[in-house]
């Protein structure tokens, strides 16, 4: 459960007066606000604490995580000259990560831990709008006029992921998860022709480590199939499309996460049952009709103002079915 | 191409110093504003300039407009005693939409009128969250675990929107188009069994006029085929669903309207040709496969940077395909 810790008091109680980039940089911080889920929900796995600028940072593109608003970019990425001048991101830039990943993997003992990182269309994303954005306008009207250093940019964010997730690979992480956040902003088509050859090179680099390879987004019912077809052992699904019908998306052979609304967590425990309930169904639906397994999780990140007691209860739940 | 005049120099200038509702209760400005697309870009139809909360606002919901937010209600209804308050609408209450309605009716010629309304979910959505949300989790929440009071909310909303709806078909619009911005973050089951009930009934009460009902939605690509059997002639569409595929989920017998990416009249002019080309083959397609025809329109509203040239030349493509 992505971002459980944002609802957790002794989560905000640690980052008091401490930045989000500053946080991701601290490899005991990484490390406890990691375990917090653990500890209190008693979850089947860690997700590393970080944040899909982390490794930009890390390479030394001016940017910083400004509370309320996301990361903010200094100089935004336009031309090709931009692009040139974007820097690729040293192993031992993620020092401190990796050192985070080596304290987890002592703290966590027999839980394994998943290695995170941002997909090339998100982190360009970022990078050409100079901060989160609802259209993606500049970032597509790069895409589709300029499609020569569209894929030059893209070529350099997936250079610099994949340093990233070997970086975290070496340090012993058991699986790892590429969130495109933003792909479901894009028709197929497009995100076949522009994203999907960049993701494919990832997944493909980090092959050999031979661990769980886990592809998420959201909004992305049109993309399941290309997401899969990108090299992800396990295809992440949001509520809109049932388990039943996103294994015939992907296709047979990949397992599938997902897919609670996380909106479900506010409408009280019956609801939450029958939710499960329905999901635990089509899951095992979507086994007969192929996947190979079925990993339950939100559809999206944990909300803000989710009471923590409520997820802890579906950890239980999810458990007992 | 909905909300064409905020990026017109013209638009800015006329509501300067002019709030949003106010803008929207004047019958003057109505019909400039609306107007002021047809002039520039001779664009085929006209939508009513007006905002969906308009007619909660004419009814008494105390409610405002704030520039870089959104509607912001003062009192979200969050319980059945809250929706028991609600008001009902007087037609009497929505004199000055009617009105600007009757000054365009003069001023468009034969060019047709779009009415406009927002629907029942996507109206709930801000009476229950009290402002925009990126999550609708109180709306969900809700729905989830109090459905009695869910269907009273919505089964009031529906009759303001009737209510607004049936004033703009008596002052003389050509057609109408129910907005469900928000609908896309449900799944089909959800929305079939939380939703379309009541947008059933808005478009099966508004039949008698005689007039095409057009449906709309962004991120609808699951809702498609039920968004049409909500009683809509023509079904809006994203940028992420081609308009051949689209026509297979809506079933034969409908029209398409979309589905140009706004994001793409930020790439230049061979972008957009290239684009608008494919749509016009898709559609194409489209009408062979069995739908009824196609409006050529944006998948969502005009983006604000929009350059108004741009806009003008697609008009013109558009013409010529």
């Amino acid at each position: 459960m992505r971002q459980a810790g944002r609802s957790l008091p002794e989560y905000r109680e640690l980052r008091k007066g401490i930045g989000m980039l500053e946080s991701c940089f601290d490899p005991e911080l990484v490390c406890e606000i990691t375990m917090q889920p653990i500890r209190r929900h008693g979850v089947d796995a860690a997700i590393l604490f970080s944040d899909i600028v982390v490794p930009l940072k890390a390479a030394g593109i001016d940017l910083d995580i400004v509370a309320g608003v996301g990361p903010v970019v200094a100089t935004p990425v336009r031309d090709t000259a931009d692009v040139r001048a974007l820097p690729r991101l040293r192993p031992e830039e993620v020092g401190a990560i990796v050192e985070g990943v080596r304290l987890l993997t002592d703290a966590l003992g027999d839980v394994p831990l998943i290695g995170f990182a941002g997909a090339p269309f998100t982190l360009a994303s970022y990078l050409v709008e100079g901060g989160p954005s609802k259209n993606h306008e500049r970032t597509k009207a790069m895409m589709y006029a300029d499609p020569k250093t569209w894929h030059q940019l893209l070529g350099v964010l997936t250079d610099i992921t994949i340093a990233f997730l070997k970086a975290q690979i070496d340090a012993g992480v058991d699986a790892l998860q590429l969130f495109d956040s933003w792909a479901g902003a894009l028709s197929q088509a497009d995100y076949r022709e522009y994203v999907m050859p960049h993701s494919q090179r990832v997944f493909a680099e980090v092959a050999d480590a031979g661990i769980p390879r886990i592809h998420f987004g959201v909004g992305t019912g049109e993309l399941l199939g290309a997401m899969g077809e990108a090299g992800a052992d396990v295809v992440g699904v949001d509520w809109r499309v049932p388990l039943n019908e996103a294994v015939r998306r992907v296709g047979p052979g990949k397992a599938l996460q997902g897919n609670l609304d996380p909106a479900v967590l506010f409408a009280g425990p019956e609801a939450v049952e029958a939710h499960a309930r329905r999901i635990a169904a089509e899951a095992d639906e979507a086994i007969v009709l192929g996947a190979t397994g079925h990993i339950f999780n939100l559809g999206h990140g944990v909300l803000p103002d989710t009471d923590p007691g409520v997820i802890t209860a579906l950890v239980e739940l999810v458990h007992e079915l």
